[in-house]
């Protein structure tokens, strides 16, 4: 299989060689053969090229069976009048790829429970796969700007509605059978489509249960039943809000994967949290959240469900036993992390 | 003073009742003449005409000095393919009167702390004034639906930013000089326009210290370090989701009231919380939102500030020492919890 790696800013290149680590690891012990290549995005390719997603790596991440990604921006280029910005290197590529589904899963270790901002007992059996729109909405709609207005448009077709939203309830067949769909249909026209176009779809999965939450009410409910959810189903920048706020309540964004997935076996991959200016280059950034992006990838794009299992149990293990990285309380820097998950799998 | 009220949906008029009834009794105890008009609005008013928001009541808010609101909708009105919703008379109120602030104050009791989902040691201090704008942004752009698409527009003018910009920094003067604007002009045209023209305006306000942060980190800070903000401005669907998430942190929706204004005095004061339809007509529901919204209205638009405070701290009592509604853990109905600000009050 064929990996193409996009370290990109921050520490996305520290996280990203801890999460090859482990691949090739898996590669030795499991006898497959990974090859790697990397290529430029982000602010880095702006630095290097001009373009925050040079032809070339577009084309290699088109060639390839996966795509691992560190992260993207920084302070050095997040002025608002510039005029070519790290995210839209990410937006191209997502759109490209035709990775409409954002997975997200959200899971609170009991270990990390203490890390948390909410009260442990709200925490049991927290266990949700955020389904995020991601090729569609106001992140692709058109802009203009003048001088004294601006503007986005938010658009969805029935299609993009309907290619998530289906991918929701086949997932929600392998989990608990619930999808919560968030909109806001109440104010929305793009939200109406929404929510019409799952009531439709529902009707051909009568064996799941659907529930349709306002965002508004969504985040407040994420934190005062947050176990009540499986599958939460919602457009491009409702999850891009309600996934971070999730996240929180995992004790650090640090931990968490994401894959982005369409409609043939190439995903996209990536921790969820992003390139950390003020920790990028002290060898301290938590690497789980990228190393279960890689679970993540061996399970979706290469279909190696043991390999992924082995993986993740090995994250499990050091979760619980350590050593931890500062941003879990712990004294661990990145590559000592890193070294305990290669043991643990190797 | 001329007060116009529109009780709404749900628990809108149960609550709407509780609160007029606390003006009542400010008037009499203060020597103050208050006239009430009751009005239409929401799904009571689609049942009675046909119109979320009848010509009648408009002109009444109009002609008011300040609008007392309970709620609106409600799952009778809720069909997303409705040619007519309870929230279109509402939002056209807002408009109509040119509420473009919407003040949205958090604080959480100690008496309730044990309510909150998240740990009591995160609470502490916390005090912020979110200052949502509320005649803009995507809630009023141009909107398509045909078929098999629909479009929200999201537009914002510099004039419609600076004017919310400039009333959260002379708020923040009255505070503690601290304004943190909350945008995702990593990707939107229109955060960008936002964003420069915070820049600009802080300039005029070298005395109040300016943060930016994107809408999704900020869903995160907001359960991680929420007493690090003071005054929180953000556009209309960024305030209507955090603010949501805010609430959660009091315990209960049923406490927090909100005041919205323009360029005069007039107001439109109303509870965050919605119509509640579960508990409509039980008697149960808390009038503590609506009440302290009525307090804001003596503030803001009456220049009653004494008999604000009154109010507040007839509420602070009754916090305190009970009686309790059922949604902060006591038994309560809503008469009895008025009676008690009552007798606090006068
Ligand atoms: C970097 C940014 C463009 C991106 C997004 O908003 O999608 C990030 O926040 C994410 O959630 O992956
Ligand atoms: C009822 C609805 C239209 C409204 C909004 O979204 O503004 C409500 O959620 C609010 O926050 O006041």
């Amino acid at each position: 299989a064929h990996i193409v790696t996009l370290p990109g800013d921050g520490v996305g290149p520290e996280v990203t060689a801890a999460a090859v680590a482990v691949l090739k690891t898996v590669a030795a012990r499991y006898e497959h053969a990974f090859t790697f290549d990397e290529q430029l995005i982000g602010g880095a390719a702006i630095d290097a090229s001009g373009e925050p997603l040079p032809a070339a790596a577009l084309a290699a991440c088109q060639a390839a069976d996966a795509v691992l990604l560190g992260a993207v921006g920084g302070p050095k280029w997040s002025d608002p009048n510039a005029p070519v910005r790290p995210e839209q290197g990410l937006l191209a590529l997502r759109a490209a790829l035709g990775v409409y589904a954002n997975l997200r899963p959200l899971q609170v270790h009991p270990a990390l429970a203490s890390l948390s901002p909410l009260k442990n007992d709200r925490l049991r059996n927290v266990d949700v796969l955020f389904v995020r729109e991601l090729t569609g909405g106001t992140y692709f709609g058109a802009k203009t700007r003048s001088a004294d207005a601006a503007t986005d448009e938010c658009r969805y077709t029935v299609a993009e509605v309907e290619r998530v939203v289906r991918r929701a309830f086949e997932l929600a067949r392998g989990r608990r059978q619930h999808v919560t769909s968030v909109d806001k249909a109440n104010v929305l026209e793009t939200s109406r489509l929404w929510r019409s176009t799952v009531q439709r779809i529902a009707a051909d999965y009568p064996d799941v249960k659907v529930e349709h939450q306002l965002v508004d009410s969504m985040a407040m409910l994420l934190l005062t039943r947050p176990n009540s959810y499986d599958v939460v189903v919602t457009e491009n920048l409702f999850g891009d809000i309600l996934t971070d706020e999730a996240a929180a309540l995992a004790g650090s964004l640090g931990l968490l994967p994401s894959a982005s997935l369409g409609e043939g076996r190439r995903g996209l991959y990536e921790p969820i949290h992003g390139s950390a200016p003020d920790i990028a280059g002290t060898g301290v950034a938590n690497p789980i959240g990228a190393i279960l992006s890689a679970a993540l990838l061996l399970r979706h794009s290469l279909g190696l469900e043991a390999e992924a299992t082995a993986v993740e149990s090995a994250v499990e293990q050091v979760l619980r036993y350590g050593p931890h990285s500062r941003d879990i309380g712990g004294h661990a820097g990145t590559d000592e992390v890193r070294d305990a998950v290669l043991e643990a799998v190797g």
